[in-house]
């Protein structure tokens, strides 16, 4: 065992006034497992006033019970660190799936009321809240956009916490916790995306705390982690530069882990603090929390004579047939009853006020964090006049320059990244390719983002700085989706034939806008701008594996209303729609352009014009003396748009 | 740092003969390094028997030089293990795009020759050879199907490694050496690839042996690998359950390379030793060697008054203009005459004896092992007959069953299992979804394969079994890939949405297969086959992140003559496809069906007909009795087929 881990880390809970006793706690733990169970099967007879019938049961129960209690877990134990410090949370939940625990506590604190006031809390709105779950007119089985507080909707699994990386950086007031299923564990972008600690400064952006939920099961088999010895999960978290400290079920889980997220939180602002008065840290070794509880902790241990709790078989519907069975009606209601919800509800469904005491009031509560509905506070970026950054081109003398499109475009991203810098709030994402992609320039205006300590001649990087490059094209789209997300602006150059890499993500953010911009409440966030160079025509000689053009088809098939793709034919006309692109809200922009030298045709007034109307016909036609040909420009006017 | 871990291997020379004396050790570096150099640079005079001139220079200068090096070291440290011992040794590289350093030690030994018989090993034949690499006729500047020795190309980078796991599964006497660069290493799927050593079974698998090359830097980056301490490395992979074994740049680099390959040899055998003596190990750990080298380690270390090798100055073309800039030519000529090519091929352009004598015989050659030409040793699957799992199906009221094609298929696919156990040359790979998708009848006649100690309540996994599970889309596939390409059979069910993840993987091989058919000496692999259920049109359940299409759209972009898709309307027609797909090679064929029980239309005849065609007319017509309404099937006959 290496010597910067620390098993149970040692209490510093005077330090700390305790927001509630100890009974409190439990009856809080019983209610959210309670509504969470209550959600996946009941359509009536909500607090169990009544003896359970085959009629209060959904038709079709959907839902996942397995991860809901630990969910739970980390939600009331972060709204106590809240209660305690006031602290800045925002929660990202890998494992989405168990939305039912999530919305538990949203239910209970008030928070589903504040944005769906038909869903009191009293008997009848609980019993339209239990019906909302997992149906049509309702909400989905798995986070959306539609609940208050999601940046990440986890269905599929990967992404979670380099959403999380990107939702801290920037914000330095921000504590980002991201629960990490241990089945999400094993996907190749989670497993890369633990490396994100190396690039967040604690001077300037926010932090991540990351609870492995440790349960040991995922749909059918056990979790790679599951198999892991104690001993091998920390070496390899400690490995990857994070600082392990371990939770295990027991009586008295709630106060272990107050316990550790505290002692987590306190070491976040205490290397955060170091940060920020000066000190230059070598490797700021962030807490990471592992959470090891039983997979659906709190249903039968046994169904049919088979195990439930505690393995694989607790992943959705514990106790699968109560309609129809019984003998699995009576064990539901058994189950349901040792919740004993008449004793955290009043006659009238209301929650008891010692549950409440446990919840942060709304401006501090986790799921009204203004980073969650990130459009809200996002201020417009400023960008630079195009005039400054045009290719001269004469129009006697079209195609006669040939210069790359990227070049001009790295001069005007630079003064981007001047203009905004007091906000700091642009970031551009690249999987090593930014020089590659003749973007270099900006590096003379920022830097490569980067804390740990580099080999000697590194260049262009820093502790701080606007550009953010991996090779991972996935950490690259998680980051930025977490930015955007959460009020910021950012642009992803990527060679063309690895984009298809985040074909997958693309999919799922594209899905995520389409349901976000039908959510009332949702105000708009920065377009995700996608800058695709090095394209497969001029990747002959890095050879057929990098050419691909195929991302555009797959964007082709989103929604209309969430993407708009552009292919500016000259460099003037990269820059006008780059431009355009940096002020749009809620698309996915597709811009694709060669970073080779290229022949340029428009002056930039034409450009602009040539954008706007979104297309135009060129003639190429014989000069007056008849020898040197000439592009004449004709813009077809107001029946064509740019969007 | 852990117990387990030990830094430089007591040697154990003693044990083994040594192939050489260290001189021609040092010379065959000399000579592939020369050779990698001059595949980059030189169009003529390939043995520098003329002062170096502007014309000799290739007009165009691509290739990778920066991994070249290490490449090199590895690969004749391989030669020399399989000259000492004559181990069974595959090679897959990562950083392919050092492909010229393959190329060199391919040339040396004598296998360019056998393959492209114009390039001989003399003076003409090598300025072939050099002329040849990244050159529209001849050879890409990266790893492709048309160079032996080949099952991955790299130019996507991210799973090399777990293609070199799915080479070494099921056979037994296979080292797969594995090089990863710490560039790749930094990708989420290379990062989820570790885990592979908790599904390689000692006992009935091959092995992998995977060598970090860390050289610190990307294309214009330190990696992050780079910035890690030892420390760090070592509690990571130790954490992912491996024993590290570091090899650092020294004046004596091909000596300790020599032990710890040797030592890591022995380490594999010792274990699979202990298994196929009847040991059931726990948490068997397999070396992995970490190999520290400066990058371009060889090439000039200043050009134009900035660091060159060590730096990632060092990535592409470390002397960029060596054509027109005099300085640079006399520079090159001065790095190129310090390998002193002229001691090591004779006056007429012949290796020497000495450097040959590091060569393994061709039976032995890593470049031709029949895996990497896995189509030579591909034993066709048997498949059972189709009548034995028809779906019943009465002419007389079609439609009237209704049943989930997903069973059916799941009783055929028991019997394909049984009937090709004794080949051990079928698997299934699945993340952790085979039971949900309703294949798990399989598992009454197979297990789940998973060699590390599981939790209490595990079903239906055990040491050894046909089927892989992990949470993870990318290892499936590379897992697959590799597993095809070395001449096996396979089948990776998914849910649709959730098969975009590897879109940008399947692109990537759908390159490969269009190459490696127009490769001539390549003989046909096995089709990989896509089998995607859980469709958009039935998650309604799951949510909208669960919906997602477009897979298919993205197959239809690629060479036609590289897939087939299919989407057959009931049990039968499913049954009758998976038949065929199963015996076909060089396809990427997706196989589209619900899991869901839908009506069930055609005989087990009719279907097979139905298939043999391509698509047939139905009619809904009324019965004799004018109640029944039934169909009429019309197959259209000669004019469609089902290829």
């Amino acid at each position: 065992m290496t010597g910067t881990t620390k098993d149970h880390e040692p209490a510093t809970r005077d330090s700390r006034a305790r927001a509630s006793d100890a009974a409190s706690v439990a009856r809080y733990r019983r209610a959210v497992d309670y509504l969470a169970a209550a959600q996946i099967y009941l359509r009536a007879n909500p607090l169990l006033e009544e003896p359970l019938r085959p009629e209060h049961i959904k038709k079709r129960l959907l839902g996942h019970w397995g991860t809901a209690p630990g969910i739970n877990l980390v939600y009331s134990a972060l709204n106590r660190e809240i209660l305690r410090t006031g602290a800045n949370v925002l929660l990202v939940t890998g494992p989405g799936h168990g939305a039912a625990a999530n919305m538990a506590n949203m239910y209970l604190e008030g928070t589903i009321t504040e944005f769906y006031p038909e869903m009191t809390r009293d008997r009848a709105g609980m019993e339209r809240f239990l019906r909302a779950f997992s149906w049509p007119r309702g909400f989905p089985s798995h986070l959306s956009p539609a609940m208050p507080g999601v940046i990440h909707e986890g269905g599929e699994l990967g992404y979670a916490l380099s959403t999380a990386f990107g939702a801290a950086f920037d914000d330095p007031d921000l504590v980002v916790c991201c629960i990490v299923g241990d089945g999400e564990a094993e996907t190749g972008p989670t497993a890369g995306s633990w490396n994100g600690n190396k690039f967040l400064n604690p001077g300037t952006d926010g932090a991540v705390l990351p609870v492995l939920h440790l349960n040991r099961w995922k749909i059918a088999n056990p979790s790679i982690s599951g198999t892991m010895t104690e001993e091998e999960i920390v070496s390899l978290y400690t490995g990857y530069g994070w600082e392990v400290l371990f939770v295990r079920a027991s009586d008295r889980i709630e106060e272990d882990l107050d316990e550790t997220v505290g002692a987590a939180f306190e070491k976040i602002r205490a290397l955060q603090g170091r940060a920020r008065g000066g000190e230059e840290m070598e490797r700021p070794r962030w807490p990471l929390i592992v959470l090891e509880t039983p997979k659906g902790w709190g249903c039968p241990r046994e169904v049919d004579g088979e195990p439930v709790e505690g393995t694989f078989r607790s992943h959705q519907i514990p106790i699968p047939n109560p309609r129809e069975n019984p003998a699995h009606l009576a064990l539901l209601e058994r189950w349901l009853r040792s919740y004993a919800p008449q004793e955290l509800f009043d006659s009238e469904g209301r929650p008891q006020p010692d549950l409440l005491s446990q919840c942060p009031p709304p401006p501090l509560r986790i799921a009204m964090n203004r980073a969650a509905n990130g459009g809200l506070r996002r201020v417009p970026l400023a960008v630079p006049p195009l005039d400054r950054h045009a290719v001269p081109v004469d129009p006697e003398a079209r195609g006669s320059i040939r210069s790359s499109h990227m070049k001009a475009l790295g001069a005007y991203l630079s003064d981007v990244i001047v203009d905004n810098e007091p906000r700091r709030n642009f970031r551009i994402v690249c999987p090593d390719e930014l020089e590659s992609n003749r973007l270099g320039d900006v590096l003379n205006v920022t830097s490569r983002q980067y804390v740990w300590p580099t080999p000697p001649g590194t260049e262009k990087t820093a502790r701080d700085g606007r550009v953010l490059e991996i090779l991972s094209e996935h950490m690259c789209q998680g980051w930025l989706q977490g930015y955007l997300l959460t009020g910021r602006h950012g642009l992803f150059p990527c060679y063309e034939a690895f984009l298809p890499i985040v074909d997958g993500m693309m999919n799922q953010y594209a899905k995520f806008l389409k349901a976000a911009t039908e959510t009332s409440w949702r105000a708009p966030v920065a377009s995700l701008n996608y800058l695709l160079t090095s394209e497969a025509w001029r990747q002959d000689h890095n050879g057929f594996s990098h050419q691909g053009p195929g991302f555009i088809n797959n964007l082709l098939t989103k929604k209309g209303k969430t993407y708009r793709i552009y292919l500016p034919p000259d460099a003037n006309c990269l820059l006008s729609t780059m431009n355009h692109c940096l002020q749009t809200t809620n698309y996915i922009n597709l811009v694709i352009a060669g970073k080779q030298p290229m022949h340029q045709w428009l002056t930039m007034d034409e450009a602009i014009e040539h954008c706007r109307v979104g297309a135009s016909i060129w003639r190429w036609a014989s000069s007056n003396d008849g020898e040197d040909p000439d592009i004449v420009l004709g813009c077809s006017g107001d029946n064509l748009t740019v969007e």
